[in-house]
This record gives C-alpha cells, sequence and structure tokens, in this order.
C-alpha cells in the first residue's frame, strides 16, 4: 500500500463524539491479517431482539462476504446478530477458498457469541484476489469477545480503515413520543468509490425498535439520495456494504411513518457519505453537483453522474479552473435528455452561461475567484422539466495517481 | 494551453509518407486565431464529381460546425467541395453567434472556391463557449487559395493539432482490376477523447470513385470497430468529426462489395485512431483491451470500455503494477453480463486469473516483467458466449492531470 502522509484536507476538525447506542457493543484488535503495527478486525454484537438491514454493491464480481450477507438479511431472528470486519484483504475473487474463509469466519464468531450463523454478517476490504488468512481472524475472536464494549464504535471506526487518511463517524439523536432515539454510525472508504448502493463498508446503529421489513425499506429508499449520490472515481467496488442495526433499547416503535426517524437516518447516511467523498483518493475539494430542470430525475441523476464522473471537469476543478465548457461537455455525452439551448450553469451563485452561450453578466475573475473555495457547488439547469439530483465528488489530483499508481507496492 | 513540451514517448518514429491524392489540394497559413507563431487553419479542396461521408458526435451539445455539417452530408453534387477547418477555439456553446460564425466562414469559403456553400464543411477544434474571431479565418481565404498544392497534407495535419504531441497521417494503397487505389488521412486529438463516432478531427482522402451513399456506409460501418473503440479519458467532446472524400481520379469504381478498399480504409482507420491513443494526453503505454467469450458483442464492448475507461485499471497500468483484480472490479461494474466463476484473465500470453481465482501457474513476477513494455494486450474471456470486442486505451498518469489542471491558464 502506498503511504498515505496526511490527512485529507477536507477532513472534519475531529472525529465526533458518538453516543453510545444500548444494545451494541464493539472491539477491535490487531490481528495481522495484512497490516502490521495497527487494529484490522472489528466485531460489533447487537442484543436478542435487534433487526439487521443492508443494501450491497451490485457488481458482477461481489465478493464472498457480500454473497453471504445477502443470503442472510431479511432471515429473522431473536437471537440477536453480529457483524466482523477485517481489512487489508477484501476476500473477493477467490473463489471457492474465499467462500471457505467466510464461513470460517462466521461460523467462528456464531460459536464465540452463541449465536445462529445466519445472525452473522462479514465484510473484507482490501486487495482484491488473494487468498485470505481467515485463520489469523478466528485465532483473535475470543479475545474480541472478551474486549466488547458499549463505547468502542471509534475504534472500530479506525480499524475497518484502508487508504482511508480519517475514521469516519456520524450520530444524531431524535426526540420521538417524549423518548431519545440514538443513531451513530461509521464509515470506511476512498477509493474505488462510485458505489451502485451504499459505498466500501459503512455500519449504522440505533436504539430504535424497527421491524425488519421496514428498516429495509427506509435503508433503501435512503440510500438512493446518500450513497448512491457519491462518486469519486466511476469505480464500483465489489465489497460495497451498508448495515443498519436497530436494537430497540430505547423502547420507541418506528413505523414506515416515521418521519422524525427518517429524517435523522437519513443525515447520518448523508452525512457519512460525504466523509467519504472528503477522503476521496487524492481530493482537495468537495463538489455538489447540483441539476434541476431535467426531463425525469432519472435524466438528472445520469446528467449529474456525467458531470461528476468527468476527469476533464475534475481536473478543472484540480486547478481552480472556471472551465464550464467541460461542463457543457459532460452534460452533451451523457445520454440523457438536453437541449443546448435551454441549459443554464452556475459555479456557486455566479451564473456562467444561458440561452447557448456564456452569460452576459458572467466575470471570469469573480469564477476564478470562487473555485479557489474548498467546498463548490456546480448547478445545472436542463430547462426541460421537474427532474432533480444532487450528487457529491470531489477533484482529480496528482494525489489520486499517486496513490493508485502504487497501491500495492 | 499548458505547454506541452515533448513528444508522447508513443508516438511512430517519424510522420509517414502520405502518396498524393489526386484531386484534391491542401494548404495552410496562420491566421492567429488564437494561437500565435504557428499555422492553425486548413483549407482541403476536392476536385469536381467528389463524394463526401461523415460520422459525427452524438453528444447532445453538439458544435455549431458539427450541426452545419450534418445537414450538409449527402447532398450530392458535381461541384467538388471543400473542407475548411481552425484550431484554438471550438466555437461550441456559442449560441447563435457560433452559427453566425459557421455561416460567415463557409460562405467565404463557398465564394473564394466558386462552390454552393452546402458543399463547404468546416471543423473548429480548442476552446469551448469563447466566441470565435472568424474574420481572422475569412482574411486569410485568398491567401489559402493561392497556396493549394497536391502535397501539402502533412502542413494540413500539424495545422489542426491543439494539445496534440506530433500530427497524426496514415495512407494504404490498393490494387484492384489491375489499377492502383490510394488512400490518405490525417487526424487529430489527445483529449476528451470517448467517441461516441470518430474522435475530435479526422480528413481521409481516396482517388477511389465512391457513391456517397456506399461511401457513407462504409464509413459508418467501419467506425464501429475502429474510432469508436478507442478511449483516452471517457470524455466525449462536442466536436468530434470524420469526413471522408473520394475524388474518382483513379478512375476505379467502388461498391459495397469491393473488400479490399473496404480492408483498405479500415487499416487507414485503425491506424489514425490507435496514433489517437498513442498520443492520448500524459499517455506512456498503448493498451490494447480484448474481450472474449461475452454474451453478445454489445456485451463485449461494455466489458471493454469499462475496463479501458476505469481510473484504477489505467493507474495501475501506469505504475505497471500487474493489479489484475481491478480488471475483476472493472468486468463487475460494467453492468453487462458477467460469471466470476467462468472469467479468465491474461495480461499478454500470461493467464492471470481463471476460475473465479488467481491462476495456478500465475508467476507475479512474469506479470511484473511484461507491465514494463510499451505496447500491452489485456485480454478478458468471459466464459459466457461468442461476443468478442476490442478496445483501446492509454494509462493515466501525472501529465493527463498537468495538463488537463491547467488547459486554459
Amino acid at each position: 500500500m502506498a503511504k498515505i502522509t496526511s490527512v485529507s484536507p477536507l477532513a472534519p476538525a475531529s472525529f465526533p463524539d458518538l453516543p453510545v447506542i444500548e444494545g451494541v457493543r464493539f472491539a477491535s484488535i490487531a490481528a495481522g491479517v495484512r497490516y502490521q503495527g495497527r487494529t484490522d478486525v472489528m466485531l460489533a454484537h447487537l442484543a436478542p431482539g435487534s433487526t439487521v438491514a443492508g443494501v450491497f454493491t451490485r457488481s458482477a464480481t461481489r465478493s464472498a462476504p457480500v454473497l453471504d450477507c445477502q443470503s442472510k438479511i431479511g432471515r429473522d431472528g431473536d437471537e440477536g446478530a453480529a457483524i466482523i470486519v477485517n481489512s487489508g484483504n477484501s476476500n473477493a475473487f477467490t473463489g471457492a477458498r474465499g467462500v471457505e474463509s467466510v464461513r470460517a469466519v462466521t461460523g467462528a464468531v456464531a460459536d464465540t457469541l452463541a449465536l445462529p450463523v445466519h445472525r452473522v454478517f462479514s465484510s473484507s476490504t482490501g486487495v482484491i484476489g488473494e487468498p485470505m488468512k481467515h485463520e489469523r481472524v478466528v485465532a483473535v475472536l475470543d479475545d474480541l469477545k472478551s474486549a466488547l464494549s458499549a463505547d468502542g464504535i471509534a475504534d472500530a471506526a479506525r480499524a475497518i480503515m484502508t487508504t482511508d487518511t480519517f475514521p469516519k463517524g456520524s450520530a444524531t439523536e431524535i426526540e420521538i413520543d417524549g423518548k431519545t432515539v440514538r443513531i451513530a454510525g461509521i464509515a470506511k472508504g476512498s477509493g474505488m468509490i462510485e458505489p451502485d448502493m451504499g459505498t466500501m463498508l459503512v455500519y449504522i446503529f440505533t436504539d430504535a425498535a424497527v421491524p425488519q421489513p421496514v428498516l429495509q425499506s427506509l435503508v433503501s429508499a435512503l440510500n438512493r439520495t446518500t450513497f448512491n449520490c457519491i462518486t469519486v472515481d466511476s469505480d464500483t467496488s465489489t465489497s460495497d456494504t451498508l448495515l443498519v442495526g436497530a436494537t430497540g433499547a430505547s423502547g420507541v416503535q418506528i413505523t414506515e411513518h416515521s418521519i422524525g426517524f427518517m429524517e435523522g437516518l437519513r443525515r447520518v447516511m448523508l452525512d457519512l457519505a460525504q466523509q467519504v467523498v472528503r477522503d476521496g483518493e487524492g481530493a482537495t475539494k468537495l463538489v455538489e453537483i447540483s441539476v434541476t430542470g431535467a426531463a425525469s430525475d432519472a435524466d438528472a441523476h445520469r446528467h449529474a453522474k456525467s458531470i461528476a464522473n468527468s476527469p476533464l471537469v475534475k481536473t478543472a476543478i484540480a486547478g481552480e479552473d472556471p472551465n464550464w465548457g467541460r461542463v457543457v461537455m459532460a452534460v452533451g455525452k451523457s445520454g440523457a435528455r438536453a437541449d443546448r439551448d435551454t441549459l443554464s450553469i452556475w459555479f456557486g451563485d455566479i451564473k456562467v452561461a444561458e440561452n447557448g452561450w456564456v452569460s452576459p453578466a458572467y466575470d471570469e475573475d469573480l469564477a476564478a475567484a470562487y473555485m479557489k473555495g474548498q467546498e463548490l457547488i456546480i448547478h445545472v439547469d436542463l430547462g426541460l422539466g421537474g427532474g432533480t439530483a444532487r450528487v457529491w465528488t470531489c477533484d482529480l489530483t496528482h494525489g489520486y495517481i499517486d496513490i493508485n499508481a502504487d497501491y500495492r507496492s
């Protein structure tokens, strides 16, 4: 792995204070799966009665842990649940051996915590295509069990990092019927990020009581406007996993009409998604692409992703160049409906183009000054209909090349 | 424009000797449209009786010259034809003013050469969204007319360059019915290259006699396996234009069944397409992505493009890292049919993966040595059907960032 010597300039000032989610305990340990001198395995234990929902990469070459999780999600049980995660090796494209590794690890966790194996979810992140030393994970399970603690979530966020330059956490509290519901989550990811669902690895926990089908439908719906709307480099991992566990310890019952809970969950998911972009490999700017006036929401999303993934747009942003011509190019190539002459483009509040040409009031010096900011908004209105989308991306810099031209050496 | 100080390491040793195509004359001049101290306008004149076919970008934000060409292609006439091209300004996204510029330039060329205006085709390449100083082109037309010469094609190839580091030319001769038919072409392009048709600007000429509908159908068909199969950065220009002119001066009549002519035209088109990739911005390696065993040709093309456009694959190639896990990732995300366990991958002749895992005979040192070559082949067999595709791309290096984070400064 290339040495990451400095934290992303877009990182939050500090890791947030995450509240204890009653009913969930965490432990982390250095098992030496691949890395030395750092923690690389985390275990989360959810109390009996907890429900778990998840969304996963749509890649046709999904990793063995993802396939295993997908086969287990939605199978109910009151026994509690566990999530075991290692960094350093993704156990993806490892053939029959990969399946054995997942069975070995989840089976051993089930034994250690006295859970049925279908309630043990696993994730692996790191290099693709190398056999995983799963015996190193199995060997530390007793130690992990002894170390389980209600306030171990911040350490867990660190144990799952790979090329990340900072651990990612987010939390919120909602008052429902006079009681407090807490939601806290962690995420990792900074490259190979254009999730067709949640990006890389995300684990969110709440003490609300949420029936599994309700939790699943909330998570799937909210995923579409959060993790599905970020892109670092247009590459989709074989291992993307988002798991959400609800312990019910707060005693607050959630239905699909609980707007407050939904809003809280959306906040945490969006915050974690944006933190992943903030840690985009080599990123120096966080960019929101806002598209309005498209023929449909799907068209708006297609335009927004085309802009957000364009290497020419992303290098222009890196160079602090208000090169709106490249935005026009990206709209043109997206395949979604566009009319050159009804298109308008803004950088922040600065209108740069309208009526098929540069805006009469456009001041390039003003736009160039705007581009020096660390957080930018590019807004495109198609002038065709009511379709909208928002997508978050980062710039494409020398740092991305440095990290990825040397990943395995 | 960023200074390009050195020629691409993938450039051919020298510009080829292009034969005279009887019936076509060329002239180039320094008009100062944007650049100083170099030629930036080229004029080609085709003798009466010539036919012209073309394919163009499918971008929804096509430039004014492209829209004008499209309206003229297929309108027959015996008067001859002309092609006028400027570099430095693409006249794209320039609103009504852009249309005026095209009318002014093509109208003036028609007057100068005594042609109907619908037989004058124009292209512009360079910055998007800035008004074009078309009067500077009009002002040099008389000089261009005086300078027209049968052997001016090499100078024309230089006049149309923008970020190109070398001029691109290709030619072939075919014997048909005891007579010699010549084909010669020039191209420019090195960034914003994922043609949805021909890339950037390409002009090919032949002394064969080809009815316009035959020429058009040949060019459209051959385009699918040549210019449509290259990608530098997945970005599609607003100005991509390929024009092919046939003067008939050789006296050889071509029909849609003239296999020899078709093969010759294909060779020239593929050579020019690959030269564009060889001049990919920042490129240090030319990479052929060969996909076989896909469920259909369309699926094969989708997989090949997904691999060829993946920033992670392209940075691994830049780093000479045989990181086949990223190839697996790119196949998985393409959206086309794939089965992890029937997939095989080769780097050159080295089989790296099969049966959903690394190949038992795989030797990483051997693969790493292979990756040091300047021309690489990545071959993926899906093991599903008979679909095949070949695509050409280059690596993603610091040079790409240097050029594009600073294009307009």
